[in-house]
């Protein structure tokens, strides 16, 4: 007697819910079968999934995400200083640094970082639209917001190299001390970091 | 300025994403902006949801998945043994006790426990298609491996008084030490169920 599983299809939706990202075997099972449990809940998330898959897509300029037939709203807004570039990993680093309310230019999506490991590499990141972009308009400063683990100080210098051949300003976010915490709730690199570039009062 | 946000129809697959079981805010945002990353990641999900609602379904009898146009593997296996029903929350579990291998007889999924916090009723639970199904055939006894959780000792002593009612052998699980475990990981409760229900070599 073979041993009984699932019926093929419930064992594929499964297999592939268990390959997303954050998801393990037994939260991909436990999800599907919650799935299963009541009439009406497959349904409302595929027609979210549809339409996110018709409706949404990058902005060919800055790569956050815009809705079909409507303009990226931050490249094309009036009160957005469009000389000072800031240049993310992802699209929810955007949010990020909306909410912080800390910046008031355009942005630039890169989708990830380099990391040979990965192999990820400079043709597999919006680095060629970049330097058109800071070619075509003029820009003054491009504000390098990637993260400061070893992929994102990699992605960070080449950047940094190649703008600077084109003979613009780049700078690169402050590292230090978080806001409200103790030297105790620091790592050493981070207390490193903060004294290097510690500030006169 | 409004704050800025992903474009509508994202919000929704976000707000979606996260109201299912396992997944946060944070953890529901990455996945839908990994599936966003690349092309070709939104339509193979949809399509495996989509074969399941269209082809998985519930045996009328037992409660256990089965393909569309197909026989319950278990209601029509000869081989197994029709005469003992168990009793089990989840399809899961149907699963897990035939791992096992303890077990030879047919299966009843009740899809949940009682639970009046949450609202379970026994209506709410395949209870009334047990009692039909041990009126319809001759069943020499079922046993009840649901939790030993306060909502699984409270579905087993409503199901035992109804099932004693009807003339039916009612057993539970044996409660006690794990396999492979010492004394030291056993809780104290699990303890004093081994104690009590020790076995004379």
């Amino acid at each position: 007697m073979p041993s009984l599983d699932y019926p093929p299809p419930l064992q594929r939706l499964i297999a592939h819910i268990k390959s997303l990202p954050g998801l393990g075997p037994r939260s991909a099972e436990r999800l599907v079968l919650w799935l299963l449990q009541s009439q009406g809940r497959v349904e409302p998330l595929v027609d979210a999934l549809m339409a996110v898959s018709e409706r949404v897509h990058a902005c060919d300029q800055c790569g956050f995400f815009i809705e079909r037939d409507e303009d990226c709203v931050l490249c094309h807004s009036t009160k957005r200083n469009h000389q000072i570039i800031c240049v993310v990993e992802q699209a929810a680093d955007v949010l990020r640094l909306e909410r912080s309310g800390a910046f008031g230019g355009v942005y630039h999506v890169l989708g990830g970082k380099l990391s040979p490991l990965d192999n990820v590499t400079p043709e597999d990141l919006r680095i060629e639209p970049l330097l058109e972009r800071v070619k075509a308009q003029q820009v003054d400063e491009v504000i390098l917001a990637v993260g400061s683990d070893v992929e994102g100080e990699a992605t960070a210098s080449y950047l940094s190299e190649m703008l600077r051949t084109e003979g613009i300003a780049v700078s690169r976010l402050a590292q230090g001390m978080p806001a409200g915490g103790g030297l105790d709730h620091v790592d050493e690199l981070t207390l490193y970091q903060a004294m290097h570039g510690r500030r006169r009062l």
